[in-house]
């Protein structure tokens, strides 16, 4: 199934893609007790949004080797993980805003997880049991505001740097699939999830020992080789061809609002 | 006002301390409308939760120094921030537990600020105006899980790694207080919120230069000198007078439940 969320006069209504041209409402809870409202919208006349509020948004770093060969044998230790806030969520078509002080961020197209189910200390055998489906994000980068020691909070923080979308689909096989990026109609990134270096069972498993996952917490499984800095008016669209395709447009800040 | 999350009878409440004996229940939200329920509770019969589930929980890292004469003049260009997991978060006297394969964790005593207004691009002279009230904050660390790069994020996002309570102070004036914690009884960390090298305006300020904080982010300002490895059994005491004590025990798991 593929779940949406979208505005229709400015009210936020959940949904099920049901044709290429056609919505079926829903009201519940996506990841507990949901029922069809009745209503059916057509695809042309709504605004999508990110398929939902994240409960918290997971990354892990450099996570992709550029072929199969060049995959270490011996798996880091500790994995780079990182958390983005929900503030910096957006949806298909919104802009991604350009810090003040800055002319070029990064994008980085990438494979999302939505945790469906609370998980804890779960294997890697049982690790797809937990997942309630896949998105694609969007996870935006300005390096400039990385800390020299290491941290790379700020650098990943600012509002409108994680777009999700456009659907989360329940029924993907998420080691069948082509993270991919065309910047201006270019393409930049295309890797089989295969290239992961911390696959996906084992990099949520390694989660769960840590922290309890809940449904609604998003993992960012990490990006392809390729992603580059890009800047005012680029047009940027991450895609899975089985989610679909989120397109955002890079934006300065036209005036100065903040008082940094 | 003092407000308070307690369960009675595996009941979650949310109240008001009105003296030391007694609690009045209110209903609502408390960053919002809320009012009396009319009942009254002695505090003697509840069990006291984490006086809020934080939307997010965004730390400072090295913040403090051991005197006056040591604030730099110049202040770093981007502080170290990083977030906690929401799952992270315990109440007082809630048992913090040492993770699977480590013998000791470090204790963080730490004024916490709760967010109580949508706040985006605010000047540090209006700053105090989007705080909702102060608590206490624990932001207990496993250094031998920071990550060779710099990256702290495993290391702070155990759960229970971030007691909180035992109440949120609404009426604190954060400039005049004392961060401090004792160790088995014994005084380890006793500062003056003065000595932190990014003060609160400047650090809530910067946030929101960055992110919209939103009602219900914690920020941990970050901990006084003198934090250090504890062990199973240690019992851990962080306060400021004017909010109350958050006391936690550290314990080993004690059997093996994790498959890393």
């Amino acid at each position: 199934m593929k779940f949406t969320r979208f505005l229709v006069d400015a009210v936020v209504h959940t949904g099920i893609i049901e044709t290429d041209e056609t919505i079926r409402g829903i009201s519940g809870d996506i990841f507990g007790e949901w029922e069809y409202t009745g209503e059916t919208f057509n695809q042309s006349e709504v605004k999508f949004l990110a398929p939902l509020e994240p409960n918290q948004i997971i990354g892990i770093g450099a996570n992709y080797v550029s072929k199969v060969q060049d995959l270490p044998e011996q798996l880091p230790e500790i994995p780079v993980f990182f958390f983005k806030p929900v503030s910096s969520v957006i949806g298909p078509e919104d802009e991604i805003v350009i810090p003040n002080g800055t002319e070029q961020v990064k994008f980085e197209s990438e494979l999302a997880i939505v945790i469906g189910k609370e998980a804890k200390n779960v294997p890697e055998s049982k690790v797809l049991d937990y997942v309630f489906g896949y998105t694609v994000g969007n996870d935006v980068t300005a390096p400039q505001f990385f800390h020299q020691d290491g941290h790379w909070t700020i650098g990943k923080s600012f509002d409108t740097f994680t777009p999700l979308g456009p659907i989360i689909e329940t029924e993907l096989d998420p080691f069948q699939v082509k993270v991919e990026a065309r910047l201006n109609g270019v393409e930049k990134q295309n890797s089989a999830t295969e290239l992961m270096i911390i696959p996906i069972r084992k990099m949520i498993s390694y989660l769960t020992n840590v922290m309890t996952l809940k449904p609604g917490d998003v993992i960012l499984t990490g990006s392809p080789v390729g992603a580059e800095l890009v800047g005012d008016e680029d047009v940027i669209e991450c895609s899975i061809k089985e989610i679909g395709v989120l397109r955002n447009t890079f934006t300065k800040v036209k005036e100065n609002a903040t008082t940094r």
